[in-house]
């Protein structure tokens, strides 16, 4: 019974989840769902890929948290669009609070818009929100046992940002251990060693968006 | 009728919870629902905790993971009974799950049972398991912001530990801001800076740690 219960509800999600991921691909909108523990470094990486990217990308940010707009602020002030979820205590994003908020946004001038996630590596993995990718952040502080321990936020993500690296000389992190850990799960992802401190690595990351930005919107045409 | 559902579970996990607390109670062992987002250190706080107390105090460790057994692997080194729960991709423990492995455990033999839940900030905060007391473990890299961020989890804590200090000088957080933060949402929880690495703090949750067992079991005789 509370099977059936929660088959319907991720039913429904996913209904709503393809019209906005309609809606967004008509408009030529690349979208990424922004995935991660608490304090991984998303809104960082977020920050730092507008700073560096403001002058060739138009984008825009859907922020999600149970309750605060601190992540939205912070966004902000680098002036792109921004537009804040609360969940008002729920653990993760679903489609129809994004599909919410779309026309809060001009989406003719948008080529990227990214969807912070809740922080967490567990609940919002099960839901998809409309995105045309998953991106998956992990602080190389939180431990490299992380992958096998919380595989389907990794295995869903296209890339794997494993930020903090300025830190690896100050922890026991085993940077191969995590490598293997995440191809084993994921052969796929695009693994990116960054830190969104020093900017070290990020360069790989902004050539992967500019990328999948391209690709979109030739086929959007 | 979404909420209904969940109003039914969670009245139906606190009967459970009630008890699996009567029975832990009435055996003198004091239980702590440990709770933090991954990679906080949790597992570490229990490794240092049975290095530490280990010649005074009875203890096991109920470990609750996903999928892995990882963490009970690292206790079981330690010597102490651990038991592994793996809740299938679940993103928190309940109060049946725990009901369900007490009678792996010699209950006359104990003085404490730390039960340490999935790591995840929100979740794991609405669901009562048995416990006498939830404490929550911060990393200082997670960010000063995450207690407003994530106010119930620090809200319900009897104990708030700010773990990773030693690498306070390689970060920008701000302890001041987060000890402000935290007592404003929880006026009430010790707060207890420390390294699991360098063993810096600790001594203040173990004293803390055997007041309240000795408190329990004057209470049970």
């Amino acid at each position: 019974m509370q099977i059936k219960v929660m088959t319907n509800i991720l039913d429904s999600n996913d209904q709503v989840a393809a019209a906005v991921h309609e809606r967004l691909s008509a408009a030529g909108i690349f979208v990424i769902n922004l995935l991660g523990s608490p304090g991984c470094g998303k809104t960082s990486l977020l920050e730092n890929t507008i700073a560096g990217l403001k002058n060739e990308i138009s984008m825009a940010v859907i922020e999600g948290d149970l309750f605060t707009a601190k992540d939205a602020e912070r966004i902000e002030q680098y002036g792109v669009p921004v537009v804040q979820i609360n969940t008002g205590g729920g653990c993760h994003l679903d489609a129809n609070m994004v599909n919410n908020v779309l026309d809060s946004l001009d989406l003719r001038a948008l080529d990227l818009i990214v969807i912070e996630n809740v922080g967490n590596l567990v609940c919002p993995a099960e839901f998809n929100i409309g995105e045309d990718v998953k991106v998956t952040v992990l602080s190389i502080t939180e431990g490299e046992d992380k992958p096998l321990k919380y595989p389907l936020i990794f295995k869903q993500a296209s890339v794997v940002i494993l930020n903090k690296v300025d830190l690896l000389p100050y922890t026991s992190f085993d940077m191969q251990a995590a490598i293997t850990d995440i191809t084993s799960i994921n052969p796929d992802a695009l693994l990116v060693q960054a830190s969104c401190r020093s900017g070290v690595g990020l360069p790989a990351w902004y050539d992967w968006l500019k990328e999948q930005i391209r690709i979109k919107q030739a086929r959007s045409m």
